[in-house]
């Protein structure tokens, strides 16, 4: 599959690229070309100096929302409606999209959910798309920096979140594919926000206990 | 210490009653005092079975608060308000209160967070409690009737949410003295609503992957 990241210069663009690039095509969008192209070149680099091999190219945000079977939407909440205003939405039709968005705030010195109007990122954001793209939630609660350390496996749970049940199915297999997260069906779309405000739950308790890298697993 | 839970004939005074009443003294309340006692009688006879001993015994809700060190509110957020009210403010003076509640419903096959204005269960209860009262969030996530399996542990986060941070600790203490519960200090009262909606959630998570029990580990 062809999975095109928008803002995929960020961590999860570059934890994609560097984890299953070997399995999918991976192409980076970023507002400037020239520095998703830098990003995707790093990532080959790597691999080859890993002796590993991956199919990862940079493009516009456009380009990789157009070329793209799966689109992941890799911004902070804030820049997620200017970011789509600038691309096509014939684009996005009939994809899967997916959203590991979690708006948040600081302030007092911790972490808060900013629950956006609607009830969570994934309803705004739905809103946003053509009605025949498939919003699906994942990725979500997994720990930035974590993302890009190949060495160290990323030994999560996923809580997958979706109202397409075929397009769920699909990104559950995607992330499962990923080092050795395990997606789990958390539900529909309406309860996306629930899985959205662990994010600043896991950097509060990360921040209050002296951990790093707080990431979540149910069971 | 003393511990007295409102409402402690379901499944969280059970639990403690069986797992601590060796360490501390169990005071389970009830709007019946008799089927408090029972419960207590039936802790106790448990225990004995198994030649353990364990400090326990009912009493009314009422009675429950006012011998307790420690309260533990284990209700239905629907009830908490009209329980408290039956119950004289002057004994819940300076304690700490812990709260368990989540406020949840269910709609088209699904559990949801039903917020509550104040945006959590512990910030409603915090406009009911006497103003020297310390509130601590604490137990929100274990699925219910697992406290009761004896034979099985509790290998669980408990996230720890509270604004008095010598109440917290003594909390988080008697928290890791259940079973292999480990306490993380989650931050303020502000953000507990995040801990209360990740019961709707692993109930989601239980019921749309066939699994049971569905409990959360932060790390």
């Amino acid at each position: 599959m062809k999975i095109g990241i928008i803002g995929g210069t960020g961590d999860i663009g570059k934890g994609l690229s560097l984890r299953i690039s070997d399995k999918h095509e991976i192409i980076l969008g970023s507002r400037e070309a020239a520095k998703a192209c830098e990003a995707a070149d790093a990532t080959v680099c790597t691999l080859r100096d890993r002796n590993c091999t991956g199919l990862c190219h940079g493009a516009s945000n456009e380009e990789a929302v157009r070329d793209a079977d799966i689109v992941v939407i890799s911004l902070p909440f804030q820049h997620v409606a200017p970011t789509l205003a600038g691309i096509n939405p014939t684009y996005l039709e009939n994809k899967i999209v997916i959203s590991p968005v979690n708006p948040m705030g600081k302030k007092d010195g911790y972490f808060f959910f900013d629950r956006p109007e609607e009830g969570s990122a994934a309803l705004a954001i739905q809103k946003m798309l053509p009605a025949s793209a498939k919003l699906v939630t994942a990725f979500n609660n997994i720990a930035a920096h974590k993302w890009t350390l190949l060495d160290e496996e990323l030994d999560y749970t996923v809580a997958v979140c979706g109202d397409d049940a075929e397009a769920k199915k699909v990104v559950m297999q995607l992330v499962s594919e990923v080092s050795r997260l395990q997606a789990v069906d958390a539900g529909p779309l309406a309860v996306a926000g629930i899985v959205e405000s662990i994010t600043p739950l896991v950097l509060n308790i990360a921040k209050f206990n002296g951990l790093k890298d707080v990431g979540v697993h149910f069971g």
